[in-house]
């Protein structure tokens, strides 16, 4: 029995494209016995079909006219890999409505206009695949979806943005600053000209979005998500975190509570013996916990051209079979409840505090004084003299709430001999 | 609408039984959103019906008569967490030539019968899960199987055995030797009265069997692996290991290279950074390197009541959806290639060798000389006086052919100042 190929429209041909071209094209002899059917780029989107291209392709499946795609009824998937909003928002709405299925890496369309397009595809029995747009090659959507389907996920803590993974362990291992490093960052391609989204955390937000929505079966945003950057981190900082016997990351933080879903994005210190701490340069990791498995975590590159391009695939592969058996849009959206998201304030964990003091009698005292008073209590206190009258010390609590902590680091910078709160750092994982 | 809920029989009332029966009437509202219809055990059989329980259990639903379930058409999919082969594999396949669903976590089952156990599921259109008989709770089958399927696998290095992990974690992390930790992890219950199967590597080949079937789509079975067990490792080895900056675990190996599919289970040195390396007590983890997607990992609970129960119920729950939409079998068995198995004797590893000697001139020459005739050469050498007139000296290898390596030994066993050839181990991940 010959079953005809199944043919697909690229939105896109920049670094994720051509590995989805290298990947489908390369072989397809091993993607048909899986899928059960061939797989066919019929055409391909692009800004400028003459622009030069290290990449073996008829030039006739090149077009920059979405609808020789989205219009196209031999076209079933529509691959989008061109990234942004505007236009692309309008091109995969439009695709979904046309009934196709759509496998997308866009985390910045998801993460913000999610549920609009589940309800495209709801309406149009189309799948809405969307694996690579976090933590790239990592399978993470699927696992979250159908492999611990069985268990209430109570957290999920993530290395999630490998720019700024990479620029902490060259802090770490190198004891250099941060603007050192994002200039070496930068040199080797893996921060951008405007490196914002990544060290400010955006990047980090939209996915941990996505995936709190799948864990938690409740729409998540990415304005829900509390987001810090790794800006204000210090060499200082990560050598009194070594100190401690602790790893600094830029962690995406995902839990269930009784008061809500809480979902931020925060350097954090994390022991040296968890599982995360030994994630290193452009690695991501995916620590989950779930009631019945227990602790799980799902390790890869979570960027890259054909890293990437292997979630988008395996993707297109399902969205392939489903249509081969008649069941697009299978596991569709499981977003079923409405979970209300926890105030900031609210949220609990131990801090690291480093404080510039001037060094005379009674200062610890005095700061002592004024995390007790907030109810803060201390679980460690390292005090060096550094220069002439001045000291830095620095505290780890026990877990306060984030509104008490707050307080407390008010009265504190009102303390006469306490000259600058130099920086204060979450504490995860213990 | 409301969909009938989907039935099933239990056979197994073990400690993973228990888990499957808690988590489908633990969370029956959960489990219905995301399927589509309701769970419901209708029979379970065990093997003493009178045996008190510490369930809420309504005893009609218990039966000794395979028949009261495998017969009964109502009952959808059938769950086997009874182990052993006699009378399961019987049972489990008269349940697929029922037209019966199949969920099991019985790995000496698949590795052994898998083939006739998927050409029956095949010829019945039925689904024949088994998440559950690899590394517990950890999702891994069904990763290989759509996550990573746009990728050729090439390499799978798994810590696959819980027990055997606790232990060498006890080892290096106290210096103890192996018959005490093994008193000790008998005494926790996590290795068996009959330590065997663990200590001696079959468990772990077992299920390396069943990922290397996957992974290369060809069917590798049981008597395919080699295996070797951590029976020999010694204390001195651990240290050894440590002052080499490697960490000695037991690993389950399979490559794909021209010479056919590599699959052995025994110790190993890796080194101390490798991600492997920080997988301890009874963690279990499998590092899948792929031709697009590069290394990832896949980390968490071996074995254990409700870890291995969060992978049987997601097993049933995507086969009660393929039923809920018709494609029960939607995706089966992928060895639809055959592919030969290397030889040992052609494998290529690194080696630690640990050598007793007596301390005179020219020993460590004519060592050396043995293995350069076999085309063996060193990467580094320790020697250590131990006591009178004897010496200890440990060498690693580079990477060299299995057989040069056992040739090289049988000619330095024989040489006078060499008393013993106390251990050799393979180095990997480097």
């Amino acid at each position: 029995m010959s079953v005809e190929n199944i043919k697909i429209g690229l939105l896109g041909l920049g670094t994720v494209g051509r590995g989805v071209y290298r990947i489908i094209t390369g072989n397809p002899e091993n993607i048909k016995r899986k899928v059960g059917a061939g797989l066919e780029i019929k055409k391909i989107m692009v800004r400028n079909i003459d622009k030069p291209r290290d990449l073996d392709i008829n030039p006739a499946m090149l077009t920059t006219n979405i609808e020789d795609i989205i219009d196209d009824p031999e076209i079933k998937i529509v691959v989008e890999v061109m990234g942004g909003i505007e236009p692309t928002l309008d091109y995969v709405s439009r695709a979904l409505e046309n009934g196709k299925s759509v496998v997308t890496a866009n985390k910045d369309m998801i993460a913000v206009y999610g549920k609009q397009l589940f309800a495209l595809s709801d309406a149009s029995h189309t799948d809405l695949l969307f694996e690579a747009s976090v933590a790239g090659g990592i399978p993470i959507i699927r696992p979250l979806k159908q492999c611990l389907a069985a268990n209430r996920v109570t957290q999920i803590i993530g290395i999630i943005n490998g720019t700024t993974n990479y620029m902490l362990t060259k802090m770490t291992e190198e004891g250099s600053d941060f603007a050192d490093v994002l200039r070496e960052a930068q040199a080797k391609g893996y921060a951008e000209a405007d490196p914002t989204a990544d060290i400010e955390g955006y990047d980090a937000a939209r996915k941990l979005a996505i995936l709190a929505s799948i864990a938690f079966n409740s729409r998540i945003v990415l304005d829900d998500v509390y987001v810090e950057g790794i800006t204000k981190i210090t060499a200082a900082d990560i050598a009194y975190a070594g100190e401690l016997n602790y790893i600094v990351k830029l962690l995406g933080i995902a839990k269930e509570t009784a008061e809500g879903v809480e979902v931020r994005v925060h350097p954090a210190l994390i022991p040296r013996d968890h599982p995360l701490a030994s994630v290193n340069d452009v690695y991501n990791a995916i620590f989950v916990t779930g009631d019945a498995v227990g602790d799980t975590m799902f390790y890869g590159r979570g960027a890259g051209e054909m890293p990437t391009a292997s979630a988008v695939v395996a993707d297109v592969m399902d969205a392939a079979r489903n249509l081969l058996h008649n069941v697009p849009g299978f596991i569709s959206c499981t977003c079923y409840e409405e979970k209300p998201v926890k105030d900031m304030g609210a949220t609990e964990a131990k801090y690291y505090v480093r404080l510039e003091v001037t060094d005379r009698p009674g200062v610890l005292a005095s700061i002592a004084y004024a995390f007790g008073d907030k109810e803060v209590s201390l679980a460690s206190v390292l005090q060096k003299h550094t220069d002439g009258d001045n000291a830095e010390i620095v505290l780890v609590t026990h877990k306060v709430r984030e509104r008490n902590m707050q307080e407390a680091l008010n009265i504190i910078k009102q303390l006469s001999s306490v000259n600058e709160v130099a920086n204060i750092i979450r504490v995860e994982g213990d």
